[in-house]
């Protein structure tokens, strides 16, 4: 049975916090793991902005939700889904994906989960497990899946690495230079035809 | 970070045998692990029925696509998808589970699969790996999971006992006299309250 485990931002929509300062108009919130590479200390700076401003979780789905999945990123994900199996494996948390995965007609998604304090303020981070996407893609090849797995990120390549074939999507040109041997592709239907000749 | 494990047939859609011996007028094909126990024998005896019949899989799945899911089970699974992650473990084959998870919106589905000799035939089945579901589960338990789950029949009982919470649906009356733990409900928004507490 043939899986494809697919990142969600910058593959299926946008930068979540980068949509998410553009929509709000806080710049601050643009700072990423390229600025702060520990993921933690960065989390607990962006709640801290959230909180400082008074903002809830539901005032943050509610921009979320105001967010557009990628262009053909829809029609992309039914036309796989008709194919093979699709599960999201993302670093994200599941109450910022809930907006997403809806206008993407609820797909399943594997990814993280924020502690909300009584005023419905983020609280806390409670992270799945370390390498969580790499880990993922080892127990479904555990259970007899054949795994497909794409993203653009430093965080994919170890779950690209490990699975039985994949590509990267739309990667900035360090990760390129960096992987000449992964395939590369920047539209959707390339990215059926990698997949399709990667299960034949 | 909370999945639904759910059956398929008897759950969410009809038992696709029954309802395809009824669709085609086959009697032979009503035939279960009831009467044979044999899996792997039953499969072949009904691939003989179907091959002495001329029906190839595109005529299996054109009338299976005329086999509707159960009242009320799309929505169900909308509104579970929109609170949890779903995944449905079933001992079917992914070529007869399509046309029915295009009705219900492309859930993610762990099965079985078909060999499909050159003239569209049914030749065998590949099994995904031996007590699949129970394994499956496991495997999601091993990834930081905390996993519901739910079904009908005898081969449902592993998955439920490994899962962290479980329960029946719509289950006969021997596999409820012999699990009297297990919380039973035959109707969805039942099930739902169930889920709910489970997670709570």
């Amino acid at each position: 049975m043939n899986v494809i485990c697919l990142d969600l931002e910058g593959v299926l929509v946008p930068e979540i916090w980068i949509a998410f300062s553009n929509e709000t108009g806080i710049a601050e919130l643009k700072r990423t793991t390229r600025d702060e590479p520990d993921y933690n200390k960065l989390m607990h700076y962006r709640m801290d902005i959230l909180r400082g401003r008074g903002l809830r979780l539901s005032d943050i789905q509610d921009v979320i939700s105001r967010i557009r999945p990628l262009d053909g990123a829809r029609e992309f994900l039914d036309e796989i889904r008709s194919r093979y199996q699709v599960i999201i494996l993302s670093d994200t948390f599941s109450e910022f994906a809930s907006p997403l995965m809806r206008q993407l007609g609820w797909p399943t998604i594997f990814c993280n989960s924020l502690k909300i304090d009584s005023c419905g303020m983020l609280e806390d981070i409670r992270m799945r497990q370390e390498n969580g996407k790499m880990k993922a893609v080892e127990a479904l090849q555990g259970i007899g899946m054949k795994v497909f797995a794409a993203g653009d990120s430093y965080n994919d390549l170890a779950m690209i690495r490990k699975a039985d074939s994949g590509c990267l999507f739309r990667a900035p040109e360090n990760i390129l230079r960096e992987n000449p041997d992964l395939p590369h592709c920047t539209d959707y239907s390339a990215f059926i035809s990698i997949i399709g000749e990667a299960f034949k």
